[in-house]
C-alpha cells in the first residue's frame, strides 16, 4: 500500500501556491509517496471564522489520513517556523506518525535569533544561559528551530534537511524537501 | 480526580520565567487543576542537541500525563505565537485533549502582520484574498493567530481569551490566564 505523506508549510499562503505543492505532489510521486496537501477537500463554509474552522477541520482530516508528514520549517515571516506547520508536526507527532523536515534557511536557530532580534546583541548570564538584549532566553541546542519540533522530529524516525539556497527560491527550491523525501523513503519502505 | 492542565508558553524563555510558571501553577491550583509546567522534569543530559532532546522528550511525557492544555498564545519574537507552543497545542490536540489559550496582546492576526511585517502594505488580490507587499497571503479569518491554532482549540472545547495588558507585563500579566482557568473549570469540571 503506498504510504501518503501530508506535505506542510508556508506555501499556502505563496502567490503561486498551488503550483509548487502540485510539484510537491509529483516528486513524493517519484519516490513511491502518495503526497497530501491542504486544499485537497473542498471548503463550502463562507467567509471570516466559519471558514477558518472548516479549513483547519479539513487539514486536520487530511492529516488524520496520512502515514507522515514532511515539513517545510523555512522560517516564515520571522525567525521560525510558520506556526501552522509547527502545529502540525506537534498534532502528527501526538498521533504518532514519522516526522521529516526541511528548511531553506541554512542557520541554526541561535544564529538566527541573535542575527534578526537582537542584532548580535546577546550574551551568557551568570549561568552560562545565552540572552538577549531583553533578557529573554535564546536556545543554543544546534537545533533548527524550537527543541519541540526538532525533538519531536528526531523522536519519531525522522530528520532535518537544511540547505541553502537563493533568496529569490526561498519558499520554493524543492532540493532540500526531495532530499526528505529520498531519506524517508529509504527509512520507511 | 483532580485534573491536570499542561501549562504550555514562552515563559520558560523569560529571565523570571520560573517564578511565572509557579504563579500559574498556585492560580491553577485555585481553579481546581493540578498545574503541570515545562521543567517539573529533571534534565540529566549535557548541553548541546542530547539536551535538547531529552528537555523535548520530559515535556511530551508531562503532556501526556496531563488532561488538559493552557497556552500563553501572546506573540514572541514576531507575528505569532511561539512555536514551540503552537507545537505542543498540536501534540495535545493529536492526543484529543481539551486545549485552552489567551493572548495578552489584543490584535488579531491580521491586524499584527498587516501593521508589523507589512507597514500597512496589504491589499486584497483579485479573488479578494488579502496579499502583503511580497504576495503572500495575510490569513483574514477573525482569530488570534494561524487557522490550525484557533481551530484547534475551538474543536476540543476550548476558547481564546484575549486581554490588553500594560506593555511591561505582557509576559508577565495573568488576568487572561485567569479568566482562562475559569472557563475550563466551567466546562470540564
Amino acid at each position: 500500500m503506498t504510504l501518503k505523506v501530508y506535505l506542510a508549510g508556508p506555501e499556502v499562503f505563496l502567490p503561486d501556491g498551488r503550483a509548487v505543492l502540485e510539484a510537491k505532489r509529483a516528486l513524493a510521486g517519484r519516490y513511491g509517496f502518495a503526497g497530501v496537501v491542504p486544499g485537497d477537500l473542498v471548503i463550502e463554509a463562507e467567509d471570516g471564522p466559519a471558514r477558518g474552522l472548516a479549513i483547519s477541520a479539513a487539514n486536520e482530516t487530511l492529516m488524520r489520513g496520512a502515514d507522515l508528514i514532511i515539513a517545510n520549517m523555512t522560517p516564515f515571516r520571522g525567525v521560525s517556523t510558520d506556526v501552522g506547520t509547527a502545529w502540525e508536526l506537534g498534532f502528527m507527532a501526538g498521533l504518532g506518525r514519522p516526522s521529516f523536515a526541511y528548511t531553506n534557511a541554512p542557520e541554526l536557530y541561535r544564529e538566527r535569533v541573535t542575527r534578526d532580534v537582537y542584532a548580535g546583541e546577546v550574551r551568557p548570564d551568570a549561568e552560562g544561559r545565552l540572552r538577549g538584549s531583553d533578557g529573554h532566553d535564546v536556545e543554543d541546542f544546534g537545533m533548527v528551530d524550537n527543541l519541540m519540533l526538532d525533538g519531536g522530529i528526531a523522536a519519531r524516525r525522522g530528520l532535518v534537511v537544511r540547505r541553502a539556497v537563493e533568496s529569490a527560491r526561498l519558499f520554493t527550491d524543492l532540493s532540500a524537501y526531495e532530499a526528505c523525501l529520498a531519506e524517508a523513503a529509504k527509512r520507511l519502505l
